[in-house]
């Protein structure tokens, strides 16, 4: 298979439709059926796949740089009678379990980019169901804040998952219904069990939708409330110009992946991707705009990321480094911080959190290295506090014979503005259970110090600082040790560990629900030769171990 | 295989030494190798299995009501050298997995247990580990309030599990170390990453242990600890009696288990368990003892639950009814709440309260059947409340013609004392998002209402509520519908369904903890015939896909 691209723009989608008037925009859904992005399936019924939602993130990220215009996005169906069928599901049985899971990851992650909009940047998206949304169809409006749908006698909200694929919904269903929503527990599941869902009167009644609309009023309706929910969000100044999202340069072979700032090195032999994350040139512009070196350098990690975990699934450890000046990085942050009336600053600083959170649920064992000429400052410092492991290397060395000895710095971005999902920052939650190192970290931070590798390791912000003569040596090591371990048992220990402290609606998404999918997906009950999924469209009913585990 | 009994007593302990010794108890595990509940492994280095967990369980629930006199338990080895090797290897490698996963279940909640113990009995536990504590024997440390290591030279704490077994801990390790013991998330990954753990003084400096504690000084520090902790607890007057946990008695046959208060029909055709409990006979004894209704009722329920979740797999549905007077429940209830001064009531409570948590981490779909000549007030509601559905007859039956319509009454029981892992009420996690029916229900449980069906449905405390002419055809139905659905996908729906809002400790470690190792156990990685725990202790290495999902 080709590898997966996710950099495209309006002028290429095959699916969405994207129509901006005013501070209202409109996100139609028409998915092309011979679009799929690997060939077995067709996309019927607007169902989708991978390319799909490629383009449904392309068109949300647009939508909060390019439009700070737009206060309320309409996410409607371009087709009669269905809103949307879900993920394809002749693609989810045809797919390796891999493919699976990062598929749904990845939905995940758009959707909740969709929540982050309406709660942090004043762009509210509303679901006009059109008709039958099912499944991930429905899963795609339980992201929107304000669910319509029309009153007719056919159209239906459903989760038909469970019943007829043996499957869990696969993007946030089950815990949007429940905990966002609040629809009670019994409601819940009688809802989730019935392969045909309900109608807009019981779901509405139920709390599955805010609003049953009659078709002859549906137009008319959408279009109020559009208006409604746009005049109660505050977003940008009447003249704000947008931020265009100009094209993302990106060289791209077997071994290496060079953008503007960042590049990595792939080693299929090691098992690694070495990251190199390049500070800023100069001081910062006042203009932000795509070259604006915070925004330039998250848009292109962001799309690292989604690269090495679609194409690159053998690359089980990603090395972390930077390179650059410190007090740029700090420069930076700090004119986003101050400008943080400016709905511009705060989108980028908001990519940047968003783009940070993939990280912590990427399914990689993440090392990072702080060598002498390395930047991690402020905003960067997250990378160390992301890492599964950081090294910092003591003192001077032979390696970088003109650099002095490497140094961290904290700032403002790491105490506030670029929480994780589950509501704290990667500071608070590394130090969750002592406030006393949390206050000391701070106070390094607020002293704005440079903090050698001793330093940052009594402080508890690096694992370990060798010096010269160890370096190599135990950073080798570290990365040979991790590379034996099972893959799967390191996903499993990562996910745990990361997210220590309170759970919110997305740890709740990314641990507890998506750990019982993929076991689901793995069991015989589901992707078995007679399981669900493989038997659906067959006519043929699964046969079932009936032991319950 | 012969069914699993979990009924024992101290006197026929083939692992266990529990000595008394005013109020400090030592629990000593000195495992039987040839003891093992299941044949084909030797449970070497103090290694556990079923049958093991299953003593240490009955000697915990024993120190809860047989001794209000201890204060604190020292859990400790009677082996040189080793604390507990952990869960028994070969014992897992050769397990299915559904008995992996139930085992796993098990040994959690008797580690709650524990917690619980320290937590709200004024009896806590200390871990005196006289030598290695590897996998799960360190995770029983973790539960434990305070871990004393022997400092010598062999000694250590570890958790081996994913470098040489390609798993996860099984116990609840990883969200201790991290949630409980507030290790930062990097160190925890250097440990759990490390095969031979560590020492004594790495390990009190890293927060895995309390205390490292010099050998020649051993035994009078640990006396001395002891003493120390139970000085600081509160549990019962100076004489205090006992209750004596007499031996429960049970009729088991392959279709019927029968106890004094409770019985259940075992139809493996339907793939049912009819449960019926009783209420209480007359009003309640003053005397706390263990014919008290409560305590008797729910040591049924409890050994009961165990025994369906282990020797009957494929008993997918529990059915659960009641037969007796509400006001004789409500009666009980308000004994054992008017007497919370007293350590007696308050333990019938609290494991009561264990035990409903036990039926919300079962993997069992629970339907409650409200009919007339029904109990379900106060303690007993819980029932309803903990049920994925429930169903409340209206109006008079012609199958009990004698009875007058079904009721339901709320009661303090329903607003405190009996919370779910979650740390909420289920009457509170129900109506987790819906305050006014939080408090409507509240206030008809403060006026003591009888609720007929219309009233309970309409305050959302039943599912449905139909009538005679319906009532046979709706649930079975109901039953039909649900014995048709894939067994796991049901399992992690009602894994994501019944805890709303809220999580802890309890909830991560059954929630996404146990989901995540479910999912490693059947990957091949692990289990495969190639994978590292089918190949460990073969001397050839795992042979693992190395892609990352």
């Amino acid at each position: 298979m080709d590898r997966v691209e996710f950099r495209t723009c309006p002028e290429r989608y095959r699916h969405w439709r994207l129509k901006v008037d005013g501070a209202v925009a409109t996100l139609v859904m028409d998915v092309d059926e011979g679009g799929g992005l690997v060939s077995g399936y067709e996309l019927k019924l607007n169902s989708y796949d991978l390319g799909v939602d490629i383009e449904l993130y392309d068109a949300v990220q647009r939508l909060r740089f390019e439009h700070p215009e737009v206060r309320a996005v309409v996410l409607t169906g371009g087709k009669d009678k269905i809103f949307c069928a879900g993920a394809n599901i002749r693609m989810l049985a045809g797919s390796p379990h891999p493919w699976k899971v990062n598929f749904c990851k990845f939905t995940n992650e758009t959707r909740n980019g969709m929540e982050d909009a309406s709660a942090h940047s004043g762009q509210v998206y509303l679901a006009a169901l059109n008709g039958t949304a099912s499944g991930g169809g429905y899963e795609l409006a339980l992201a929107c804040e304000h669910i319509m749908l029309v009153d007719d006698r056919s159209s239906a909200v459903s989760l038909p998952e469970l019943p007829l694929l043996g499957v869990l919904p696969g993007t946030g269903g089950l815990t949007r219904v429940v905990d966002k929503r609040g629809v009670r527990r019994d409601l819940a599941d009688v809802f989730a069990t019935r392969p045909e869902g309900f109608g807009a009167a019981k779901a509405a009644a139920w709390g599955l939708v805010d609003e049953a609309v009659p078709r002859p009023r549906w137009e008319q309706t959408v279009a109020e409330r559009a208006a409604e929910l746009a005049a109660g969000m505050t977003r940008a100044a009447e003249d704000a110009r947008g931020i265009e999202l100009t094209p993302l340069a990106k060289e791209r072979t077997d071994t290496r992946i060079t953008y503007r700032h960042v590049s990595a090195l792939l080693d299929a032999h090691q098992g690694t991707a070495e990251i190199t994350l390049a500070g800023p040139e100069a001081a910062p512009d006042e203009v932000l705009d795509a070259r604006f070196w915070t925004l330039a350098v998250t848009r292109e990690l962001d799309d690292l990321i989604l690269d090495l975990r679609t194409n690159e699934p053998e690359l089980g450890i990603w090395v972390l480094r930077s390179r650059g000046e410190a007090a740029r990085v700090l420069a930076h942050d700090a004119l986003l911080l101050e400008r943080s009336d400016d709905w511009a600053a705060r989108e980028i600083v908001l990519y940047l959190k968003r783009t940070l959170k993939r990280l912590d649920v990427t399914s990689r064992s993440i090392i990072t290295l702080i060598e002498p000429g390395s930047c991690f400052a402020g905003s960067l410092f997250e990378l160390v506090l992301a890492a599964d492991r950081s090294f910092q290397l003591a003192g001077p060395s032979e390696e970088f014979p003109d650099a002095a000895p490497a140094t961290v710095v904290l700032g403002p971005m790491n105490s506030g503005p670029l929480p994780m999902g589950n509501g704290l920052t990667r500071l608070a939650t590394r130090f969750h259970r002592d406030p006393a190192a949390l206050t000391a970290a701070g106070a390094a931070g607020a002293a704005g110090t440079a903090l050698d590798a001793a330093d940052a390791e009594r402080l508890g912000l690096v694992t370990f600082a060798p010096d010269d003569i160890d370096w190599a040596e135990e950073v080798r090591l570290a990365l040979e040790e991790r590379a034996g371990f099972s893959p799967d048992a390191l996903t499993g220990l990562e996910a745990n560990y990361r997210f220590a402290g309170p759970e919110t609606l997305e740890t709740k998404i990314f641990g507890r629900l998506s750990a019982w999918q993929n076991w689901i997906f793995t069991r015989p009950n589901a992707a078995g030769p007679d399981g669900a999924l493989r038997r659906f469209g067959t006519g043929r009913r699964a046969d079932f171990d009936r032991k319950r585990v």
